[in-house]
């Protein structure tokens, strides 16, 4: 562990990301010591730190300060998280605010092999997603919403929940984004008034841009999901999961998703 | 500073109130060596915490805990955090999860004194607030929308900002409950939806219940508010603020929340 640049695992309790959550972090894959698709996430990382006006570390640090843990730890998963830093009282947040980075990485536990060769059961969870614009896509350190939909369900046998809007649209799974296949279309939920845009979701809709798929993303009921040839879920850990089962709808065959799996796991970044 | 009950000011990095928001937290007033309101507090946190599933300390424990703290600081803003405690990796809270509660007091910075008496200039905020049934009421970590709002001003003249929901009823300040007297009757906006349900707005529906004054719960417009008699916010570190300028509109007359004020101040818990 790194707490700005230098060896710890504790951070202050006048820490921002803790008092309100106020930050943005990232999970990034660690293989063969390499850290998977960090262009991708650095990107993104700092869109999300702009989105929340928080100054992001360079990325020269950020790299360095990772190749740091990954030679100590060089299969795991790496998280990277960037607070508003050290606050006094009060939300508005001091104009000198110098950002906390905290830096680490745990061994990898893998899933189940048949989640990714047979695919998952997905479940519904009760919780709906809240509309809020200007948190939309980002991955901030608010997540209440994600803690109180994957502490519905205690089946070991059911990977992963689907999370809806408040208007009935399928949005993401807990810790995954959500993509199904349509008449030969891929479609994934516009992600624009909640959810979370991860770099894998961006990945599968450049691979259909460059394979010619049609690619739409748009707002999307339960019902269209049940009717879907495919669904499929991904996130930068775990890779694509096909879905098996959703509400008693079963499907047996991923032939695209297939497709997109292995080149996800095969394909440069 | 206590943490867990040991003078200290650091958490693990692993602590899921860091990396979810994963907990709830309470502001109290410390005056004269006394906690205010405190058995209003731990019932809110009790709730609170029931909300989101996290198993709440024992009310001796955090009261004897706040003692401590209390004899090196008789005047200050004292703060309880509770969080969900250690996590491994993922969302899904451990069945087996220890609190961490972390107690501290920081001197009281008092507001002008205008602000009591002549009033406040309140702005109205651009961010709106997501509905989200299931945290509305709730002080939990998860304060991002706080931080946006709070962060929409940089002129100390301005005391407060106002919120609004997506549909565009009144809500809340960032840091504050919101009233406004009405032809008599006291209205205050429901939080059922979003916002944070205060002490100190429990304590104004009480005082107007003993009074035989009408008071209501409901969804209010900006107009509404703006064609108020007064307007009022409170909480447990300013107490009561009239509001005398918003919008463009004054009020310099608040005879109500004159009283209300005198009361929340002077009144037994």
């Amino acid at each position: 562990m790194l707490i700005n640049g230098v060896p710890g695992d504790y951070v202050s309790i006048h820490d921002r990301g803790l008092l309100y959550g106020d930050g943005v972090f990232r999970t990034l894959r660690v293989s063969a010591g390499k850290i998977l698709c960090w262009p991708r996430h650095f990107r993104k990382l700092q869109q999300d730190c702009a989105a929340i006006k928080l100054p992001c570390p360079e990325a020269a640090l950020l790299s360095d300060e990772l190749q740091q843990l990954v030679k100590q730890q060089p299969e795991g998963v790496a998280k990277i998280v960037i607070t508003r830093g050290l606050g006094a009282r009060g939300y508005a947040p001091a104009e000198s605010a110098v950002p906390t980075r905290i830096l680490s990485i745990t061994p990898f536990t893998p899933y189940p092999d048949e989640f990714h060769t047979q695919g998952i059961r997905l479940r519904v969870c009760d919780l709906r997603l809240a509309h809020q614009p200007r948190l939309a896509g980002i991955k901030h350190l608010n997540r209440l919403e994600n803690v109180l939909a994957a502490s519905e369900w205690n089946d070991a046998g059911i990977a992963e929940g689907l999370m809806l809007d408040a208007a009935g649209n399928v949005i993401e799974g807990t810790r995954s984004n959500l993509f199904m296949l349509h008449g030969g279309e891929l479609l994934t939920p516009d992600l624009s008034r909640c959810g979370v845009a991860g770099v894998q979701r961006e990945r599968v809709i450049e691979w259909a841009s460059a394979q010619g798929m049609p690619c739409r993303t748009g707002q999307f009921g339960l019902d269209e999901l049940l009717a879907a040839d495919e669904i499929f879920m991904v996130n930068s850990v775990i890779g694509l999961w096909p879905v098996r089962e959703l509400q008693g709808h079963t499907w047996s065959q991923h032939p695209v998703a297939r497709q997109i799996q292995e080149w996800l796991n095969h394909a440069p970044d």
